[in-house]
């Protein structure tokens, strides 16, 4: 089959091997696939991962063992636990120090005409949510992994720092709580995007004056980090969605003496996620810069590494 | 009246002029104060505090314009607030930007004949509680601010470091949950104290194989971050008590990745922790090492600060 590998360069082959579901898990024919800054980054050689790119897709389950999932159109959530550690029997099992994280972490991905999932992490996509909209699933439930962690009070002055895709999609899911929400951003085209939802948006340079209970950096860089803390308000919280190489200096005296929360925020729970998408409570379409051909692979990261690039999507 | 100054250096004065109380104070004439880290912090330099120093009291009211608490017997919170700032309105007052600090920032403290406080500060101590257990409701109410601020559970595994004379306070409140507690320190004969409890100890180069949900670092040093942070669970907390000089390294990514919750926390509710000393929930008064007449303050301060010293009283 084709596929879209990395090994310390990023190639499109065409004769990789078809994989073979193991028991326990279904072979996916992928319909749609998106690039996530994730991949970029391990195209960078973040966490050293070698194999099929890929964590974010649809698709239709093509072999398994269940014969009512067959045929069905599906998303997956990334993490394949072992089910019987501690950690998963205290229910974080994408927390399971054995798992294996699709196009991450020890599990080829979804880059490529097939890929493999456990059953157990399989969710049908309802009707009414189009394809271009599941392959939003997996960052949209990063975004709901944030309220999964923290109660988000309707009174609130909630601040989301970054205009990237996820940040959009984080800023769409506060929206629906009535906090009083500003996104900030360095792209005025891309916190635009946000205006016809009425979401109050402001440039990063021009936020000195602002303070919040809760801060969510989406901002993929170290400098974030930085910029969140000087933003909320005693005993507020400042959670940390993005993920990059490197250390950060952090005055922890400052962080007792005003006793600020910093919460880390990953991946997320997709049932309320494909609620969402199938309500239309969120718009993720308008997110999308570009559909490549999975053929055009090497092309489409080159676009999705431009600088502001929006979702960029393969189809195989 | 007699004081103890810091000014640079630290000295007993006998002549320092007993305050007035502005409308709104009281004069408390001292019976008790405790030698707290933060006190031998600021003759470090910490905070740049001149001033009398001393935030742990118990008093008698001796001046006030309200003649029901005359001659009463009180504690007193720390921060004095201005009540009308966004902060104080939206219900935390201990984070007034305006706010003064008993014996700590911009104001006199307590190791002295006399000292200051706003009536509203103020809380009554029951009769049944002594001044040697009254002078612990400050830190015993900064332990159960950790219990305002994070959810402990019952059926938690709950790590305390530190045996300090605060992580012996916290080791105490956390008991009270019902959580799996683990007190670790670097000091046997300190840790020893909390064996009559029936709570679990352990030397900190002995936990090695430990896992926890909630780890709270009262180790007072900087190097206690990272072994808090070796310890918590994915998903879990970890309280910071300690404030210290300097900045820390923490690497953001591997908060992210294991969503671990970092939580400061500073000054607590000062009702609570006299309800459990009335209550005989709280063991404080094995905790005193010694007491010294105010006299002999700087001879108390250099008790304070031999190595694994625990509370050091002053008598004015």
């Amino acid at each position: 089959m084709r596929a879209l590998l990395y090994d310390g360069q990023l190639k499109l082959v065409s004769d990789y091997p078809r994989p073979s579901p193991a028991p326990g898990e279904a072979l996916l024919r992928v319909k749609l696939a998106g690039i996530c800054n994730t991949d970029l980054e391990i195209t960078r050689g973040y966490l050293g991962f070698h194999g099929v790119l890929g964590h974010e897709f649809v698709g239709l389950v093509e072999e398994c063992a269940e014969p009512r999932l067959l045929g069905q159109r599906v998303v997956g959530e990334i993490n394949c636990y072992c089910g019987v550690c501690p950690t998963c029997l205290e229910g974080r099992p994408t927390h399971c120090p054995e798992r294996t994280t699709l196009g991450i972490a020890g599990r080829h991905g979804a880059m490529a005409e097939y890929c493999l999932l456990p059953l157990r992490n399989l969710h049908r996509v309802p009707d009414n949510v189009s394809d271009g909209q599941a392959v939003f699933v997996e960052p949209l439930a990063a975004a709901l992994e944030i309220l999964e962690q923290v109660h988000v009070l309707p009174t609130q002055r909630v601040v989301v720092l970054g205009d990237g895709k996820l940040g959009l999609l984080v800023a769409q899911v506060l929206r629906l709580t009535g906090c009083d929400l500003l996104a900030v951003g360095r792209h005025a085209d891309k916190l635009a995007l946000l205006k016809p939802l009425g979401i109050a948006t402001r440039l990063a340079t021009e936020i000195s004056d602002t303070q919040a209970d809760v801060v969510v950096d989406c901002s993929g860089h170290p400098d974030g980090f930085a910029l969140a803390r000087g933003i909320v308000k005693p005993r507020g919280t400042l959670v940390l969605k993005s993920t990059f190489f490197g250390q950060n200096e952090v005055n922890m005296t400052s962080i007792v003496v005003d006793e600020v929360s910093i919460v880390g925020s990953r991946c997320g729970p997709f049932a309320p996620a494909l609620r969402l998408l199938a309500s239309q409570l969120v718009d993720v379409e308008s997110l999308i810069a570009a559909t490549y051909p999975l053929g055009e692979a090497l092309a489409a990261f080159e676009r999705a590494r431009s600088r502001g690039s929006l979702k960029v999507l393969l189809r195989p």
